[in-house]
């Protein structure tokens, strides 16, 4: 028998002992569990990077109990949920679109609870830290067995909080995007694919030209495959790992060097 | 059976593979120990931030043998330890202070063994990793077995490093303690509960003035639950998720806003 | 039995989810695999500091499958590879000298073979992250039983990519080394060992003169066994826990206070 996966993903950092107690508490209730760690470097309080980074690991992730955490109203009305997707995997975490990306890639919800009051919840309950408090103790009961019935009250999926993306446009021969996410390397990752890229007649290995509110002047580069594709300090258009488009520079940091960040619209036309 | 567990909690971040060649240490000794790392985030040779961690987090892991390592002084006169405490647990570090939070929480130190001899330490001994060459391997073989007798020669547990926190006061209607703990985040936290709190005659909900010779001027602020009880910006007064006073901004950063750091004197009054 | 073990080391860091979805990838093709990180903070696209760091880790690991990816021409031409070595342990990543110094040390390579097209990958591939979708499934399978035969083409050892370190030299009573590796606290590692400082006619407790094209002036300091041999602040040469020579500040940061990094040419002097 294989043991039970749990994942985690939150906003806590690696700087203090907030991911590290949540394993403990998971480990005390379900000592079987596997538990791995997507993701604690999502940007405080960002919401959709966390979305974002959830949806486009799942999956590569056994199939489990998932808890997500990025949770700037911890202690307020917000609810906290359990949810059933269609392809088996269980989310836990705060209901205010983090876990909505998920759930729409995992096929939809076929149940969910507020486990706001769960009864395997810890007492006494503080008022700032839901991830040691109720998240974890509650994945660690699901990975151990217990129903999502027994885990919180029964809440009407179509009530779950959306996370709506910006969607991307064509206009007059260029792709209008935005910056949705930006990883430690400075990658500038777009709400775009290359389909979107072709609509607009741009062709793998072209010249581009990229502009932006944000940015003092166009800058040229290319749509490439990969890094290895352009000079050093070159600006790239490239498809990334999640099969997203994202803007690079070549051997350096795009974000810095170009001054973009998440929620900038960017125009991309060709040369 | 479940599988024992190791814990490590330790100051040498996570740029390196200090963590890493610990974790190989463990499971070459002792492959079926579950490892789980508490916190490597604390601040360069702060044992009194590791030992706040250290006592905060115990209580959430499994009962196990917990290794810390905040080690100033490592290669030098201080003495290795590893003790065994009235609730279970194994603790395993430098006897410079950094277990004696945890140690009194966990119902005091039944036995108590210097372990920089022992026959379980890897040779070529380093002069400056022993958490590689003492701490580890100690830690694995008590997971794998075997007794703090054969770990280690006899000590007194009385002639253990004590470490003491400077205790609050209530002075004229105000209540003076000090930083002890600034998290990623900005949160200060203080040696002071909500009892002290309410000595000072301060309500839950209550507006609050702080002062403290670091701050330009006083700062008003409010005594509430959680973040979200306060506009974002605000400063506020709250119990954190170890019960402890803590000093925050709401949505913000206190320990930069404020220039607030660990030690400073706080004098926290009713408005 | 004990679980196979499967080692990650690469330059991914931990602001993202990659080193998490290669947890991900391997847990769902080997669930037995005990996953351990060696090092996630190797300096981007810094392919001696990942060999270094993989050499020094790797005899504190127990036997199996170490994966190390620091790929700065990930997409490109360069060969991604799995080797055996004599020592037992099987080696994955990409072959531009990454894994060239642990090959060595584990008493050289018995089998090769090239994995860029291994039938384990992930498909799609991305041109982007190998990481995910050639290095973790491939050790994954290893990991689970395949050989390296069913894992790629067979490839003579005698073509992989090299990776020489500058040699020390003794002249006229000094020794001339070069920074090779700098680690988050600010020591900085030479490649040179004990034995050289000992054929410049340096003797352990002798005072040293410290000099750089990177230094404004020579600086005096001590050859130390430890940090707690010297005084707060002063300049000390020492054996690192990896037995090779390091230039550090008692309790401080060398490369910062000194201005030194990897690369620089130092010349220590007896006083």
């Amino acid at each position: 028998m294989t043991a039970p996966v749990v994942t985690l993903l939150t906003d806590y950092g690696l700087k203090d002992d907030f991911v590290g107690v949540c394993h403990g508490v998971i480990a005390t209730i379900c000592p079987e569990a596997r538990i791995i760690d997507i993701n604690h470097g999502v940007r405080r309080h960002d919401i959709r990077a966390g979305a974002l980074s959830l949806r486009g690991a799942l999956p590569y992730m056994p199939v489990g109990v998932h808890v997500a955490v990025v949770d700037p109203d911890v202690g307020a009305a917000r609810r906290a949920v359990a949810l059933r997707l269609a392809d088996g995997r269980l989310l836990v975490g705060p209901d205010n679109g983090l876990l909505w990306l998920a759930a729409q890639a995992g096929a939809g919800v076929l149940e969910a609870v507020d486990i706001a009051q769960s009864p395997f919840r810890l007492e006494p309950l503080s008022a700032t830290f839901h991830g040691r408090d109720i998240f974890s103790p509650v994945a660690a009961q699901l990975a151990a067995g217990a129903t999502l019935a027994e885990a919180g009250e029964p809440l009407a999926p179509e009530e779950l909080i959306a996370l709506e993306l910006p969607p991307p446009r064509v206009e007059a021969e260029a792709l209008v995007a935005h910056a949705i996410y930006v990883d430690g390397f400075g990658n500038v990752q777009l709400n775009a694919d290359h389909r979107d890229l072709a609509r607009a007649g741009l062709k793998l290995g072209g010249a581009i030209v990229l502009e932006s509110p944000r940015l003092e002047r166009a800058r040229a580069g290319h749509y490439v495959r990969t890094f290895a594709d352009a000079r050093p300090g070159e600006m790239i258009v490239y498809e990334d790992a999640y099969r997203m488009l994202a803007v690079a520079i070549s051997h350096g940091d795009a974000a810095e060097t170009l001054g973009l960040s998440a929620d900038d619209e960017l125009r991309i036309s060709p040369a």
